[in-house]
């Protein structure tokens, strides 16, 4: 099989999330002491919280949402304020929620049902969220969330949080409401012709012109993310499967749990017809747009748009030795000065 | 929204099969004439014939199997033979597929049952294929399909009849099985985890290194065909869509039917780790596979791997005219020596 590519390491990914450190509360016996009824928050204030990326369906047990619940401490007492605004239905989200972390070993958590405008201007809410030390974003409808949530003082409150230090994770549509620019309705059908794509703001929590797409292998949504790039070159996309995060820490993001996450870059886009397509004129045609694959374990550079590998790689690229013969820079020389 | 590509004429694409011309057998006055007894065949022997490769769930109404049926001629009275040596029951889907080309206007249809290798080395089959004026391979499983035919009479007659001129049409399996190499089983789970792959001998009639998936975006197949591709950085992956075909003459292929075809190119594929996870030891992390879609009426050109819109726009591209005062030549001289 020819190998046209280096194989690197991936260790280095443990920067974006280094999982396997302590998280401040265990004893130097390496056993864990009482929970504190109000614990230390673990950020220092000095940059943005981590953001935890799941892409649906997150498993109480596994690794995804325990990325979470480790940032924030949850399991040695650490605060988690859950937002189910998303949801349909916020209150039996939000009991849900509860039970959800309680299943892995997280109690203190409080989710106000903020099920409309009104509770969003909520100034003990706000203050409830400054107060964490994780926050959830549940999943449901992207659009509700945001419109629900921006500009009130639960959502500043959110993003000051977030500013502060505060890890915060969102699942699904909680994940999808994070970026700039969020991307909903306008699945295709099977033969991918587009219905009612929207495109508009979002919290803006996640810059690098990311747009995040969930359920994603599950719900076969390549094509839809195919399209919002195509449509919008300069984005780039990043599908996430179900009970899989992407825990971005900076300009890097870690992949932690059961499947991938899909990203799609579509500057080097040649053509494509997606405002022929959007008006349900003809079916998508384009070439090209870069699709790579980060599994768990592996990190990804946001900044540059490709795996965290490449980008140390080529940092530290050097210049081949080569052996010279004695007089091979004289006849270099002559080479230059004759032609 | 930004313009970051041209958008260009699609028309072109008509070069690759032409279904708007007639099919010799339409009088000058426009009207069809009796369909003769013995059709003339429509090649001259001096070139390859088409192919067509169809996704699977071929409507007997449909533009991809219609493709196929005018360029036999099939609805004038051109002779079809059929292969369901794919199927697991052969002589039920020759069952089948009669009625099929009888919806679709086909009569003079003759399908022998082909479902062992000493029926493969049957003289008067081999004769059949050789007076077809198209040759239709039906679905199932392409590694039965090509182990059966592989190097028997029927087998060495299916590509003599192709390099004489005669068009041939493969669906599902019977598209998969036309390539070089093939590609069969080894469908990834959920999470992208692969389980046996296969990966074989063809029959060699489509070139370009290319690799063929079907049933593409209805059985959501990227991920196999990106594992495909990234082992082996060579290959160019073709996925087509059901109920839609790629028609290909020489090196240009054209998008017929319902859906789209995709192709994926690993020629630049810069780190994966394919061998790792085809032992089932990581989940496929890789940058990039470049993709990109091609719609209906749009042609490809399998020789550069790119849209032939795109391959005409680059081998036409003129200097761009800049207007100079009258001493820029001088100062530019000048710039040239001092620099």
């Amino acid at each position: 099989m020819p190998d046209h590519h280096d194989r690197l390491d991936p260790a280095q990914g443990e920067t974006a999330a280094d999982l396997s450190s302590g998280d401040g509360k265990t004893s130097a016996n390496g056993k864990a002491q009482p929970a504190p009824s109000v614990p230390h928050p673990r950020h220092d204030g000095s940059a943005p919280g981590p953001l935890v990326l799941i892409g649906g369906a997150t498993d109480p047990q596994g690794d995804a949402l325990g990325c979470f619940l480790h940032l924030a401490g949850a399991r040695q007492g650490g605060k988690i304020v859950g937002i189910t605004t998303a949801s349909a239905n916020p209150l039996h989200s939000a009991q849900e929620w509860t039970e959800v972390f309680a299943q892995a070993g997280a109690d203190n958590v409080e989710i106000p049902v903020i099920d409309r405008r009104d509770r969003a201007q909520d100034r003990a809410i706000a203050a409830l969220l400054r107060s964490a030390d994780g926050i959830l974003l549940g999943g449901g409808d992207q659009v509700q969330l945001v419109s629900t949530l921006g500009g009130s003082r639960v959502g500043r409150a959110l993003r000051e949080a977030h500013a502060a230090g505060v890890v915060v994770c969102g699942t699904s549509a909680g994940a999808a409401a994070l970026t700039e620019t969020i991307l909903a309705g306008g699945e295709p059908d099977e033969y991918g012709q587009m219905h009612e794509m929207y495109i508009g703001p979002g919290f803006g929590m996640l810059g690098f012109r990311a747009v995040i797409d969930t359920h994603f292998a599950q719900r076969r949504r390549l094509q839809r993310l195919f399209m919002v790039v195509a449509q919008n070159p300069e984005l780039m996309g990043l599908g996430i499967d179900e009970d899989t995060a992407l825990v971005v820490q900076g300009h890097l993001g870690k992949v932690v749990g059961r499947g991938s996450v899909t990203f799609v870059d579509g500057r080097g886009v040649r053509f494509d017809n997606a405002e022929e397509c959007m008006r349900g004129e003809a079916p998508l045609t384009l070439s090209y747009l870069r699709v790579g694959i980060i599994g768990a374990r592996y990190s990804f550079n946001l900044q540059e748009r490709e795996l965290e590998n490449l980008v140390r790689a080529r940092a530290h690229e050097e210049e081949t030795p080569v052996v010279r013969g004695e007089r091979a820079e004289e006849f270099a020389a002559r080479s230059v000065a004759g032609g």
